[in-house]
C-alpha cells in the first residue's frame, strides 16, 4: 500500500485569525513545519500550535528562514554557510525546547522560502546547515527538493531525507517544477491540484506533499487532497 | 574547603571589540551566561562564545530576557506567566542546540534584566518559566537571589538553584541588595570590590558572584577578585 | 448640519490578505491610522496604504505603537516619557516622509495599544510625547479620549484635539468605556453597532468614530455604518 | 582656499561606551551620519546625538541601511528598488522628525553597508532612492562615491552631491579604491591617514572625507586628521 504525507506551513500569520486558519488546516495534514521566530512566528504561538499538533497526532517539524520580517523572509540574504547553519539550529533548537515541554518529539526540518532556495543550490551552505543539524540531533529527517544540494547534504550527513512535491505546481518533463513566472506556474482548480497530488503519490518520487496554508480556501483545498489519496487507498501519515 | 562559582553575561556586546571584551573575562570566570538574542545577541555570537567556553572549560547558561533590544531588556514588558515561559523556553533551547552541536552541555539558566525582577518578585510568572525548565531540562540550575519567588520556584519544580551575590553591590543588613538610586549603592574601588567578593565567598550564603562583563576595566576586575579568592584559599570552579 | 469622522487602523496585517481588507475598508472611512513599523507595518506597506488613501480622500495618520511585534503593540513596555515621545516622532517622522514623497500631507496621530492606554492615563507621558509632536509639525491632530490625559497635553501643546468614539464598544453612565472583561463590553451584532454610531454622531460629543478593521467582517461593519451615518443626515468627513 | 568636510557615522555603538565614543569624535568631525535604527541605532540616540551635534554645529544627516541588525547592515538583501527607497525614506523622515524637533535641520543622507554599495552599483536602485528623496526634500544633499551610479542618480534628480574620499584606504590609479581584500587596502598607520587625508583634500576631486567611529582610537586619528588638515591651511567645515 502506498503511502504519503502531506505538510504545510504553520504559525506564520498573526493573530486569531491565523491561528483558526492553522487549527482547521491541522485537521488534514499529517506533518506540520512550524515558523521559529525569525521570518514569522514568536515563541508562544509556537507552543500553542506544537500542542495542537500533539492533541491531534501530527508530526512537528522547525520551519526556519531568515531573519526578515518584512519580507518574510522571502529576500536573499548574503550570509555565510556557517550564519546560516547556527540561524538554523538557533531556530530548531528553540522550537525543539518548546516541543519537548510540552511531550513530544521534534521530527523534522523543512527550511522556508530563500534559505530553502539557498540550501537546494548552494553545496557549501547545505552541507554546514545539515551538518549542524546531525550534530545536534541526528534523529531529525530534513525535507526538501529531491536531487538538490539540499537532500545531496542530509545523505552525507547520515540525515533521513523525504522528498517534497507541490500538489499545486506545474512540473516540467525533467522533474524540476516550473518557474513561477511562467504563466502556468500554480494550478488554481481544485480538481487539478487534488489529481497532481494523486500523481505524485502514486508515481513514487515523493515522501511528502506540501499544502500551502496561507492561500484563501487553503483548508479546502487540503481537506479535499486527503480525501482524493484516501479514497484511491493511499494512506497519509507522517514521513519525518 | 570553601568553593565559589564567578559568572559573568556574555555575548551582549557587538562586534570585534564585544567578542575580544568577553574572550578576556572568560580566562577569569568559571560560569558565562550568554545572552540568546532577544534583549542582546544572535546565534552566530552565541555558538563563537559556547565554543571560548569549552576550550576554556567555563560552564554554560543561557542568560535569557525580554525581547526588547532598544531597551537591553531593562524595561519591564507586561508579559504573561507563560509568554514568559515561552520566552524562556525558546531562548534557552536555542543556545542549547548551539551548544550541544559543538559537543558541549548547557548547564544553568540566569535570566537577565528586568526579566530576572519579574521573577524574583512575582510567584506565578516565577512559576511558570521554572516549570517549563524542569519539563524541558530538568538537569538545569537555576542562578537567582535567595529567598525570592525564583528560588522557591526552582525547589517546588526540584531543580539546582544556585544563589547569586553581587561583589560591586552594597548589601543592606537585612541581605537585601542596597537599591540602586542609594549613593552608595556601588563600589567603585577595586579593592572594595575583591573584599566584598572574599566575604561572600567566605559567608557561604551564595554558590556565584556575579562580575559585570559592560564596565571598563571589567576584565581586570575579574582578574583580581579571581586572585583574591585564590590566594585567600577558596577554590574558584562552577556551580552548575 | 452635523458631520462626523469615521477612523480605522490600517496597515497592520501582513501579505496580500492584510492589504485586500484594508482596500475594502478604505471604500468607508474617512480617516486611516497607518501602523508605523513598531508594533505591525513596514515601509512599503506604508507607502502602498498611503498611496491608496491619496486615491480615495482619505485623511493620513500615524499609528505609532510600542516596539513590540510578537505582542502587537498591546503589552505594556516601562518606557520613560522622553523615550516614548522620541519613539512616536520616529515613526510620525517616518510615515510623513512616506506621504509626502507620495504628494500627500500628514493630517493626525493616534496612538496604538498599550501606548494609546498609557498617554491616557499618564500626564508626564502624555505632555512629553505632544510637545514633541508639536514642535515637530503644529498642523498635526491628535485623536484620543476626551477627558485623559492626552486631551490635556494636546491643549497645552496648542495642537487640535479630536474626541474619539468606539461604535462597538458599550459605555458607562458617566461616559467611559466599560472595561472589555464585563460581559456585555462588546457589541457585536451589527444594527446594534450602527446605531451606537449614530448616537454619538448625533451626541456632539466625538468628532471621530473608531472602526475596527481586524475583525471578521470589519468592512461591511464599516459600510452600514457609514450608510446609516449618512441615511441619517450626517456628513461623514475627515477630522484631522 | 581649499574646504573640506570631516564625516563619521554615529549611533551605531551600544550604551554609554558608545555614546562617550561618539562625542568624542563630534569634537573633530564636521558632518554626522546618524544610524537610522535598521542596522543600528534607536530613537533616543539618534535624538541624543543630534542635540549633540547641534551644540557642536555639526552638520546631521541620515545613515539608512538594511533591515540586518544581527549582520549590522553589511550583508546584501534582495530588496528591489522601490523598496530600497521606501526604507531609506522611512528612516530619513524618522530621523527628520527628530532633529526637527530638537531645532535643527537635516542636511544629507549616506547609505549603510551593503545599501551603500548596492546604490553605488545599481542604477535602477539608486535612481528609485533618490527620486524618492528629492520628491521629499529636496534640500537634501547626497554623499557617495564619485562616479557611480549613485552619484548619477543624484545629478538626474537636482540632489547636491558631495563626493567621498577614505582617508584609511588604499587607492588604485583610475582612482576606485582598493579591493578590501588586497594585503595592504587599510591604512594602518596613524601618520599615513592623515598624510591621505592631506593629499585627497588638496586634490580637489574630493567633498568629504569619511573617518570610520567604530575602531580603537578613533578618535585620535580624527584629531590628528582634522589638525593636519587645519595646520595645512584647509578649512575644515561641513559639506551638507
Amino acid at each position: 500500500m502506498r503511502t504519503i504525507d502531506l505538510n504545510a506551513d504553520m504559525g506564520e500569520l498573526p493573530g486569531a485569525t491565523g491561528r483558526a486558519s492553522d487549527r482547521e488546516m491541522l485537521r488534514y495534514v499529517t506533518s506540520a513545519n512550524i515558523a521559529c521566530g525569525f521570518h514569522a512566528g514568536d515563541a508562544s504561538t509556537m507552543r500553542e500550535t506544537a500542542e495542537r499538533c500533539l492533541e491531534l497526532g501530527v508530526a512537528i517539524g522547525a520551519h526556519p528562514g531568515l531573519p526578515d520580517r518584512e519580507g518574510f523572509g522571502r529576500r536573499r540574504l548574503a550570509v555565510g554557510a556557517v550564519e546560516a547553519a547556527d540561524m538554523v539550529l538557533y531556530q530548531t533548537g528553540a522550537l525543539k525546547a518548546l516541543v519537548e515541554a510540552a511531550g513530544g518529539t521534534l521530527k523534522h526540518v523543512k527550511l522556508h522560502g530563500a534559505l530553502y532556495h539557498m540550501a537546494t543550490e548552494d553545496d557549501a551552505l547545505a552541507m554546514a546547515v545539515a551538518q549542524a543539524i546531525a550534530r545536534f540531533d541526528g534523529r531529525l529527517a530534513l525535507f526538501g527538493l529531491p536531487d538538490s544540494a539540499w537532500s545531496g547534504a542530509a545523505s552525507a550527513c547520515g540525515l533521513a531525507f523525504v522528498t517534497e512535491g507541490f500538489a499545486d505546481r506545474a512540473y516540467l518533463p525533467d522533474g524540476r517544477l516550473m518557474p513561477r513566472d511562467r504563466e502556468d506556474a500554480v494550478h488554481g482548480n481544485l480538481d487539478s491540484v487534488a489529481d497532481q497530488a494523486l500523481a505524485l503519490a502514486n508515481g513514487g518520487r515523493f515522501g511528502t506533499i506540501c499544502l500551502h496554508g496561507d492561500t484563501p480556501g487553503a483548508a479546502e483545498h487540503a481537506r479535499m487532497v486527503a480525501e482524493t489519496l484516501r479514497y484511491a487507498g493511499i494512506a497519509v501519515h507522517s514521513a519525518g
